[in-house]
């Protein structure tokens, strides 16, 4: 080691991935894609590939036990990965689970875990085929690992948008984020007072959103439906104003997305400005909706237009365009990522 | 959660998974093989299958960065996993890797740590395609997930040994073992004076296999140049003893291995008598050989004998008549498993 050191907060998360994999090249045949792109994909035969994916939670950093039951930690941690694979157009079909608890935590708190993991199986249609389990020094670290299934012409990668193509996403945004807002209001209440009851009233949508959200894989369908193969796709995982960039900088585009557009349920909009929060700047910035944000060819409008799970919230431009977000004023506003970064703050 | 708890540690690592993992059944056609063998098989085609395996490493539970470098680390973490490959007789092809690490690792570090990583896959010719990066709350966590590949009919699993096949190990045993004690011995002596060098010298040998052992991906082209595909296969993480037991339940077999058989490096003798250890015991129970132990049909016999990376240690038995060590008195001893266990002590 050089005497030089470097803080890796210095990086940000997808800064660090670059640089730290920059050296490695794939050079087996059987390797398509590799590190860059919601998962990896790996040729099985001429026409069909296998998706890959991975991610790590570490209690502290990415939950709270106090306010996020580990059943519903379990499910998470599978719809999450099951989202990335829906993010390339394809079907997960296999997980493995990689599991670090220290002692404190008894074989009836894992059961737990393993009864949200279980019931995310069912309901997204993967099985767990193996893992690892050990002690940890302190907390719980479950790593998922998830493989899918996709014919590669169907296979939506980041960087096949093209200018003029219609930006496009399910669901609705924002409410993930507000959940965890009341979330974290009552934990505060509680812990000022351990006597008053959580006032989660009326909350039950947002606060879903956040502790159990869906992985859209019920999308991966109708598109199949409706034979449009998306020419970009991303999961939301950091906030829509962040994988909108990851977009039109793997496909090397610009765009224009409405804020006006954007679908925000009325229950996270009431409970947004309760916060004094802009309810756009939820959407954009909040991040853990896992919906899917997608675009297509111009000429697959009409097989989208007016389906109940998709949105229309813009269009790409020319790179040298820009990337830009148009305010309910019309004013044309420089789109940037606040979405989250672990290695900071 | 109910109010009865129970201690992890009462059931043991493998006792856990079967535990946790009890009401998960396979429901995709495409998964062969679930939780229970060193790697998941999943169907690519009518011949062919991918092989998945993931492992998890944990600061101060499976390394301590005192002793082990990390470049070294990340050479291991790998070679392990393409290990259990291996142990299915496959060709691992592609890795992820996640990563949790506390600020107090400079760029600098995580850069050594993806040297070894990218050492490794250019030795075992495995291609890094994904991998996840985040920050912890202290220590440094990694899992790797590894997938291989394999014809449908050459994949050994851990249940097809049957009365009468010989079992074989490759490589050498007890180096590891005996390598984490001279470690040890080093590290208490510059915890008490860090004025004194660690002697480490004539060690070379048995502190390599500790820190860096070695994927036996030359075993799995042995095998296919001699046209034997094994009965049973697994690889030597925990310890002899612990293995054959595992081939042998998971068989439903008894054994018999000798003593006088079991392949130990000079050099690993020596220094375990230097520790009042005993070489065999170091061998049986040691574990972190990463050699590969399987069981052959007797009809291959002519096949294996008098290969150098292989050597007899004994052959399977009727299950009712139990699992033996014999000693170099000729005395049948209870093959006993004492590996490791990460809930216990």
């Amino acid at each position: 080691m050089s005497d030089k050191t470097t803080n890796i907060s210095e990086l940000g998360e997808f800064g660090l991935i670059d640089h730290l994999t920059k050296n490695f090249e794939l050079k087996n045949a059987t390797s398509l894609v590799g590190v860059g792109d919601d998962a990896a994909v790996i040729s099985i035969s001429e026409e069909d590939a296998l998706l890959i994916s991975t991610d790590m939670l570490i209690e502290g950093i990415h939950f709270n036990l106090m306010y996020m039951p580990l059943k519903h930690l379990g499910y998470k941690a599978v719809a999450t990965n099951v989202s990335d694979i829906c993010a390339m157009n394809g079907v997960a079909e296999q997980i493995t689970v990689s599991l670090a608890v220290s002692s404190r935590f008894p074989l009836e708190a894992l059961e737990e875990l393993y009864e949200g993991i279980h019931i995310a199986c069912e309901k997204f249609n993967v099985d767990l085929v193996g893992g690892d389990t050990t002690s940890s020094v302190s907390g719980l670290t479950i790593n998922i690992s998830v493989v899918g299934r996709a014919k590669k012409k169907d296979i939506a990668y980041r960087n096949g948008a093209k200018e003029f193509d219609l930006l496009v996403v399910t669901g609705d945004l924002g409410a993930a984020y507000i959940g965890l807002q009341v979330l974290e209001r009552e934990k505060n209440v509680f812990n000022a007072n351990p006597n008053i009851q959580p006032d989660l009233d009326g909350h039950d949508y947002i606060i879903e959103r956040q502790l159990k959200p869906e992985a859209r894989v019920d999308i991966i369908g109708y598109l199949k439906e409706l034979d449009v193969v998306p020419t970009s796709m991303i999961d939301i995982s950091d906030g829509l104003a962040s994988e909108i960039l990851h977009l039109c900088k793997a496909s090397k585009v610009g765009c224009h997305i409405y804020d006006e557009k954007i679908p925000i349920d009325s229950k996270t909009s009431l409970t947004a400005i309760e916060f004094n929060l802009d309810p756009s700047t939820c959407a954009l910035n909040g991040g853990e909706d896992y919906e899917l944000l997608f675009t297509i060819a111009q000429a697959d409008f009409d097989k989208v237009k007016g389906n109940p799970h998709m949105t229309f919230i813009g269009h790409m431009t020319n790179e040298k365009d820009g990337t830009y977000f148009i305010d309910k004023n019309g004013s044309a506003i420089g789109l940037k990522a606040q979405g989250w970064n672990h290695f900071q703050g």
